[in-house]
């Protein structure tokens, strides 16, 4: 609990009812999208804009008190729990569309913005915004930022660092920041705008953020690709990058997340095929045409047992809605579903699959893997169960050497997920002592005193390389 | 001078033949591509690999000895003039393209390769490399990170930035780090190599890049369109854009660069139009023809006294030629030439090329006016005679005149040349007293001794923004 002549300077920039301190709001705030972490802050405070945000800073700066920031918490690295306590400062109110300028094609928003009704939004005006993390129903743009979210159609298009040109945001020191603009190029000085995506709110509280949109894509087309032999679906996604064609979407499932979407989505997939690709291309129907006719026939090359494109956009939508429900369908299994996004060059697609199924079998653990395969960028999730400490301690074993054979392939162990708790004890692995360093000393420069979002991203020890099998 | 001792350890790491102090090797790096400005450095060292790289930087960190790493010194923002002495770092014996790996479309250099010879290169194989700066043909890729260098396809393609996913470089403690891969996706930790990129050599030595490569396009049309009335041009500009067209290139010249393109490249262009454009799509046949037939649509409706799309291959070549030769050409018109680039929201070009002429006007100086329209990447450009200090302090007068009507418009300092010695009085005025503190905070993070390219990107002092004629 803070002291009462804190909250009651907190109280008087936000108003009494937006700083909040009952036990209700504190526990609701004390966990994220991420299992199994939990701490209790000090108090959750909402503001309602810049101003706000800047003063509550400054207070916070004064009394050496840690902030928080957050959208929807939809996050899984832990990347919001407040571990060392302090302030959450939800942004759920600073969630309008401030602008969407017509002849730029860009938006600029409020962090605490729900990212489907932005997306929404902008396609109403002919617009597209292609950042779309499996969470984007609930996500915010804010935490969009945060974490650098990426989504089904990364392959094509990237991830939100991508779209992201313009930055308002508070430092630790209370003061306000502005990078960037409208600006298609922009080369003064060093790009604090790409800095701050992805840096977790470790850096900076983003309260304004200007997105980069593009014209829609006029036509699409998804089709499905099953096959007996789990190799023949990675080789086909080798070969169609090959090809020198880069599908909008080209998504892998394996045999234990078919069967569980299936039971989840009704679709009628055959429940014996070893794994799946979604694939969806679009741009011009010329494009998409050709696109998707040579896949079909990459595909038949590599033995798929059944190759069919969608009949309708309803088809379509049907499936794609399906892979995005693998990871609600995998959380039905059991109590307790841990998702992770090891990464690999996209040629090492079956190399990592098959690390996986063999380190699974190695811990006797259940992991079904699916994820954004034209991108490397698999999720390999196990379903487990929290309260039994044995079974969680082979499961974080078993993802330990998955990160691990992930940098052996030339890999990282997170390709859009966050560091945040859980994965900063391996950054080690992926950035060495030197990146590591020069890390710190950005965030030193950014937040002398640790109290934007402490605990995260740097571990007080990194883990040794060494996997002990503690099963 | 260095002491004899440095030199001798420098000699023995890279070879007596590749450690130069000699009267001539000193003054050919004591300038780059921007007019005005010289130093001498103490000395000139072409390193072999990365791990001579380290052992110089060992050696200068040791004794307290500024780097300055280079390519080919085409900047045009004094980003290579070793202001405060020390070594020139050449890395030209560093020029070999390491791997184009076509499973993942990427390619791996090293940063002393041209990057006319690269983009060539790839395009042999299949694979496209969009970033196309002006220099291309002398400049190298390391100078091209170094600068984040864009180019004529910047507005659909992106710059530097966008196609640079890995890096190696050796700090200023000599010390090898290694950011991103051949990954599509990585947010293991902030984002070293977008922070690299564009860092103007201030904050490490870069050894090796990894880049992304893309599927060429299948088709390009060219056209030109001609106006008495150069709103009309930038009307057409933002109607483009409005009309979800994003053009591959789109380049706008005013009439005194066309004439003097014309008298350099022979291409019979009307000597009395006030603005041409040139526009490029590329693409599908398909969709390629549409937007060819739109943007005609838009000029004409913008009252273009003349539309015409180029018939074949070799005169789209031919014009595209001629807007490359548009700096060639100005400088053969006097003695000195200073080019800038200015960059405004794409919807404020009209607004910027009125403020250029009326700027030109005031302190009766000649600026010719051509760049990058589609992206609000300008470049007024100055013809003068650095003979004539009277004149040069107009001209300079002018240019601060310019760079603060852009940011009055909601632009920046500098679109792609950088900051450099030019522009670093400047700065502040785009990214605030906040932003300059905290790129100095990640400068001494990486470089407390401020060894690497010392005097660039931060000024002693900042302009005042209050313009003072002093013609």
């Amino acid at each position: 609990m803070l002291q009462e002549d804190v909250k009651r300077e907190l109280r008087s920039i936000v108003g009494n009812e937006d700083y909040k301190d009952d036990m209700q709001s504190l526990v609701t705030h004390s966990y994220d999208g991420t299992p199994m972490l939990q701490s209790l802050p000090d108090g959750v405070i909402y503001p309602a804009d810049t101003r706000e945000v800047s003063e509550v800073m400054k207070v916070l700066n004064r009394y050496r008190i840690p902030l928080i920031s957050r959208g929807s918490g939809t996050n899984l690295c832990g990347g919001t729990v407040p571990v060392q306590g302090g302030v959450v400062m939800v942004m759920h109110r600073m969630n309008r569309i401030l602008e969407v300028d017509l002849e730029n094609l860009t938006a600029t928003v409020q962090p605490g913005l729900n990212t489907k009704q932005f997306i929404t939004h902008v396609e109403g005006l002919g617009l597209f915004y292609p950042p779309d993390p499996g969470s984007m129903a609930v996500s915010t743009i804010g935490g969009n930022i945060a974490e650098c979210s990426g989504g089904l159609r990364g392959l094509k298009y990237g991830t939100t660092k991508d779209y992201v040109i313009g930055l308002e945001a508070v430092l630790a020191s209370g003061e306000i920041i502005r990078t960037g603009g409208k600006l298609m190029k922009d080369v003064a000085g060093y790009d604090l705008t790409k800095l701050l995506v992805g840096s977790e709110g470790t850096l900076a509280v983003i309260t304004e953020a200007t997105l980069k949109l593009i014209p829609p894509p006029r036509y699409k087309k998804t089709m499905l690709a099953m096959y007996k032999d789990i190799y023949g679906a990675a080789r086909t996604v080798s070969k169609i990058i090959e090809n020198r064609i880069i599908p909008a979407t080209l998504e892998f499932l394996d045999n234990p997340t078919i069967r569980v979407v299936d039971d989840f989505a009704k679709l009628g997939l055959p429940r014996d095929m070893e794994a799946i690709l979604l694939i969806e291309q679009d741009g011009d129907m010329e494009s998409v045409e050709r696109d998707i006719a040579s896949i079909e026939m990459i595909c038949h090359s590599e033995n798929a047992a059944q190759v069919s494109v969608a009949e309708s956009a309803e088809e379509a939508l049907k499936l794609m809605t399906a892979r995005r429900s693998a990871f609600t369908a995998l959380a039905r299994l059991r109590p307790t579903t841990i998702l992770e996004d090891a990464t690999v060059p996209r040629s090492k697609i079956a190399d990592m699959v098959l690390e996986i199924n063999r380190i699974a079998q190695k811990f006797q653990v259940q992991i079904c893997t699916f994820g954004h395969a034209g991108d490397g960028n698999l999720h390999p999730t196990a379903t487990t169960d929290a309260r039994d400490q044995e079974e969680i301690h082979r499961v974080e074993a078993a993802f330990e050497e998955i990160f691990e054979a992930a940098i052996k392939l030339g890999g990282t162990i997170t390709g859009e997920h966050g560091v945040g708790l859980v994965k900063a004890p391996f950054l080690e692995w992926k950035v060495g002592s030197a990146g590591i360093e020069m890390m710190k000393a950005i965030k030193q420069g950014f937040d002398p005193l640790n109290l934007l979002n402490p605990g995260k991203m740097f571990a007080k020890e990194s883990r040794k390389r060494v996997v002990i099998d503690r099963g």
